[in-house]
């Protein structure tokens, strides 16, 4: 088995992990685990959303952050424009990728953003054209891909399809996202060969949420077929195990364990990891549902 | 990649679990977990310990529950004799299996059961003898078998060594422990490797914990090498993750539900496997630490 010698990951807990949180937290916390991931060795996240504060009141502060940030020139700020609108307001703080977000389920993409997969396409395509018009990179990441909470199962061929569209507008890089957790291993490989029929290697990447348990799993069923890059979250952000209706993204610490113990380089200080993600943690008031933090931490007290 | 079509769960809860919980939960709970686990498919299962109560309280009622258990014939009875002294308590019951618990550390075998890995084997030749002459089954388990908490790393040659001993006292299954659930896939791979020099797939076992959420990205490593039997626990009985020094046995629900969605046959039904895990956190009062459990229990409460 050949496993790729090193693997980025890109931390999304800061946007997509508190913008999933009940409790809205302030400008500088974020700032602050921003900065506690980067000296962790984190080099690409996914800093906040332009989105309107009525429907997403936890990225209201989207500016403050941005404008707050001492940017590093090693660190790829990733940014989600959903629109046009959202797009001109992030333009001033020039984020260094812009995310746009789709579905593989017409069900899905109705009811999270009101439009069918053909229209969200269309909207996004301005937002590409104008990225790619200011050098800025485009993500397409693509939501449900192997289950959706409305039509179950999802066929890889919707996934091909999706990703045609995302790259036929200009999106250079394509996120496959188990949104709800439900993919095995084998159905995380059929959604992963199915995008890379019009994506290579190395402008793909995973995102699976640990829901059912499986996002290790998956990974590791990923990174057999090459897969060398990953969207996970500090302190699995953005979904607490405890709560009703959970969404569970995977827990960068929980990754970074088995890629190290599989002697794949991260170009992450673990340790570091756990402290950003406590720090976090400590602020929700909540433990946090990495496995590898708590027994991180329970080694830390007992010593 | 060729998987197994067909997998064995070997549910460790009743014992291995119960074993490891601080409460003493009584024989008639413990008796109606067993039915429970049978309800839901699972064919093999280690029902109690043979040991001293003075050592292990817990399982101090174990000749109530063997004398109580409505014994299917479809179904293996395992119980742990670590000397002559617990199987001569356990014959009268008939168990279809011993085991005799080991280590591939020597530092754990001395802090564990106070002898050197050859003197362990020295004191369970005579059990694995007598096992024999009764047409008992022998399962050798190999605890440490890829970290130890007092020698760190532990070589696959330890492993090897270890699963000769075993192999040549008559133990005709040989089950490979991550005890502290400090391995990660290719590690996991090299010490069933190892025991694989000796035994072969079909008396082979693999053991994981989810200290640190590797168990399921393991099994599926070890499902890759064709292994095809695992210990699993329900409701990950036998270290609850949210106490200090958990212990952590991988769920059976985690376990079954990555099997059933990669299209292999457990005989196993989820939900009343779920239920199963149900009624014994009930008891315990506390939450199960079983992903699938948790996103199971929220989906039937919203419905």
């Amino acid at each position: 088995m050949n496993y790729p010698k090193t693997v980025q990951l890109i931390d999304v807990g800061p946007r997509d992990g508190l913008q999933n949180e009940k409790q809205t937290v302030p400008a500088d916390i974020k700032i602050r685990l921003i900065e506690m991931l980067e000296a962790a060795g984190i080099r690409k996240l996914e800093a906040t959303s332009f989105v309107s504060p009525k429907w997403v009141p936890q990225m209201g502060d989207n500016a403050e952050v941005m404008g707050g940030l001492k940017r590093r020139s090693d660190v790829c700020y990733s940014v989600l424009t959903p629109n046009m609108k959202g797009f001109e307001a992030a333009l001033p703080f020039r984020p260094d990728e812009v995310v746009i977000f789709g579905a593989a389920s017409e069900a899905f993409s109705q009811k999270n953003i009101n439009c069918s997969i053909a229209e969200s396409i269309e909207r996004f395509a301005p937002v590409a054209a104008a990225a790619k018009q200011h050098g800025i990179k485009v993500r397409g990441v693509i939501s449900c891909t192997v289950g959706c909470p409305y039509e179950g199962d999802i066929a890889p061929e919707k996934v091909a399809y999706v990703t045609k569209l995302m790259r036929d507008i200009g999106a250079e890089h394509i996120g496959i996202a188990d949104t709800i957790g439900v993919g095995t291993p084998l159905k995380i490989q059929r959604a992963l060969e199915a995008a890379l029929q019009y994506v290579d290697l190395d402008h793909l990447s995973g995102h699976f949420h640990d829901t059912y348990g499986q996002a290790l799993a998956n990974t590791l069923a990923a990174l057999q077929l090459g897969v060398w890059q990953f969207d996970t979250s500090v302190a699995g952000l953005g979904g607490c195990p405890y709560a009703k209706g959970a969404t569970g993204n995977v827990a960068t610490e929980d990754v970074v364990y088995m890629l190290h113990g599989m002697g794949i380089d991260t170009g992450i200080d673990l340790d570091k990891l756990i402290d950003a993600g406590q720090m976090i943690s400590d602020f929700l008031g909540r433990p946090s549902p990495s496995r590898v933090a708590r027994a991180v931490l329970n080694k830390r007290q007992a010593a």
